[in-house]
């Protein structure tokens, strides 16, 4: 970690415990994983987070081609068993995976918490949860149902720098937290060149693309953060490029008040310069996250005039995600990040949604 | 200046051009000023930053008590008369000054613009122009009836810096821009410590106190920066210390659209940790201030995987502000931030306030 303190702040570095969550025996584990969708996420960045997992691997891939999934699970020694969608509800290769881990469109989230509900396997199912608050809930109800454990793939929740500021900020570094400030943007069309996505598709992605997808980080973090739930939103979206005819946010801007009383504000674009930070402003000082979502992170907090900068080795956001939800598995513990609080995440969203179109405040989960 | 370009954004820094409106001849002027208030801001930030002016002296000073004026009067060579508000309003002194400079708390902002076109003096008047909207309207009126010049002392707008980065985005710097994210705050009972005084006192601060003493900062700053005006808000506020009671927004966050389409979004508290950014993200790069608004500005640009720090030599923004109005009325040439310009935001911060109150996106000047 590089650390570089003003005098007086040096004691909020103390305390930075790695893994502190970890519950579980030494030699339990690992549990075994059913990646589902084989997109660049899960290959790119899932498959090579595992391999250096210390209590979770990946043994089955689900893919819609069967051609596709055989051929990827030959480069990983870990993978046990290639399946297509059809084959993964009809139970394919169960004995083969503990937990599956859900990386498709939005909108087919649902079936396969439900298929791995009926299986008696637990769910990892990456944000946002579902399409809609009607599915994400049907798919809290299926997992609760079969007494199968349901956690939402917010990493930052698990990032060891995010949890370090989150012990921070209950310890009173920045006092009493007032605003929270956050941006999150990217170029889609510039990372997957193709109009026809997804991600621009309302029956896939849901409410619509900006929010859904970027400023869920923002929002969400700021929840772990603070330990604090959205109440109340106000939005403003756009959409100007074509290819983002059919959703409303190629460019958003919301405010969500917590039920602590902080100021949430975000702004999230599909169609601008990849930029990213989270500012949490207190009564006695401020913290920075920036950069603040995708896989690298670094934190500044300023109070008086004093100021320190953490940027630790940066820990592997998915590898952390995979093992503390191992961790929850093996000790037979809770998870954090629960499907009823993604669920919350995604009443947000249509709070934001309905605010934006509507142009009055809206209430979360009303 | 400090610069520390990556390769690819050097040229980003060409062309910064100190006072490049000077447009009055070299030896015309100075214009002689009579300041109007002598609180803090006055005694500590103006009178100094005079005494380094090249166009423009601290001829009279105005006050309530004749007193206090004679006394700091004693202090500055070039003052040479001190008078109360009263003589002021009864024209004496009125041929040692050219121009007035209001700096009073904002609802008495209006008599003295008043008195000063009546005497065909050209006036300066601190941000927030005034009260309310009606208020700023009638010195708007009140100045264009008696042809006399009207500027709202927008720091931000004289800032060398500030300047030098409009032109970085008018040159297509960081593309379109897409939005732009501000925050200001500070603790105003520790900067002041009477829970009596003006700025939380709505007969004389206005709307409220967030909004119109620190939220202005980002949102004309934005204005600035793109050339664009504000034309539709919703926003979220709150008191909750008790010195807070009769102003609404101890805290506030609002988003204003933009007519170029540009998403802006902001938090102000008086009673949060001092803490000010600013950040533009266009279509292909970002622009950040910070710090930002008072009286210190560094400036950081990032494109592609490239960054630039720009970190002049500070400049002293009251010395620019009062030079840049002294050139325009030497060259008899129109001011930026004119009366018009600053009853916008005045428009603009009360559809902040309806749209807080109501819950509802408000129209600017409807």
């Amino acid at each position: 970690m590089t650390e570089t303190p003003t005098a007086g702040l040096e004691s909020l570095l103390d305390g930075y415990a790695y893994r502190a969550w970890r519950t579980a025996d030494e030699d339990a584990g690992p549990v075994r994983f059913a990646l589902i969708g084989l997109g660049w996420w899960t290959t790119d960045q899932v498959l090579p987070a595992l391999e250096d997992a210390a209590l979770s691997e990946a043994t089955v891939l689900v893919s819609g081609s069967a051609e596709k999934a055989e051929r990827i699970a030959a480069d990983w020694e870990s993978v046990e068993r290639a399946v297509t969608y059809d084959e993964f509800h009809a139970g394919e290769a169960a004995d083969a995976y503990d937990a599956i881990y859900v990386c498709t469109p939005n909108a087919y989230h649902l079936e396969y918490a439900e298929t791995a509900a009926d299986l008696g396997k637990a769910v990892l199912c990456e944000k946002p949860m579902e399409a809609t608050v009607e599915r994400a809930a049907r798919m809290v109800e299926a997992c609760e149902d079969a007494d199968v454990p349901l956690m939402v793939g917010y990493r930052m929740q698990t990032d060891p720098l995010v949890r370090h500021a989150r012990e921070l900020i209950r310890a009173g570094a920045i006092g009493e937290p007032v605003h929270a400030l956050g941006n999150n943007s990217q170029t889609l069309l510039d990372i997957i060149p193709n109009p026809d996505q997804w991600r621009l598709d309302p029956d896939l992605t849901g409410y619509g693309t900006s929010v859904m997808d970027l400023g869920i980080y923002p929002l969400n973090t700021t929840r772990f953060l603070l330990d604090a739930d959205p109440v109340r939103a106000r939005a403003a979206m756009d959409s100007r490029h074509e290819a983002f005819d059919e959703v409303p946010d190629e460019r958003s801007a919301f405010t969500v008040t917590l039920d602590d009383g902080t100021l949430l504000t975000a702004t999230a674009s599909q169609n601008a310069h990849g930029a990213t930070s989270l500012r949490i402003v207190g009564t006695d000082g401020e913290l920075l996250f920036e950069p603040a979502f995708h896989m690298e992170t670094a934190l500044r907090i300023r109070r008086g005039d004093d100021e320190v900068t953490v940027e630790p080795d940066q820990a592997n956001q998915m590898t952390e995600l995979f093992d503390y939800f191992a961790d929850r598995l093996l000790a037979d513990a809770d998870v954090g990040a629960d499907g009823r609080h993604g669920l919350l995440d995604i009443e947000a969203i249509r709070a934001v949604h309905e605010a934006a179109e509507t142009g009055s405040a809206v209430d979360v989960g009303r």
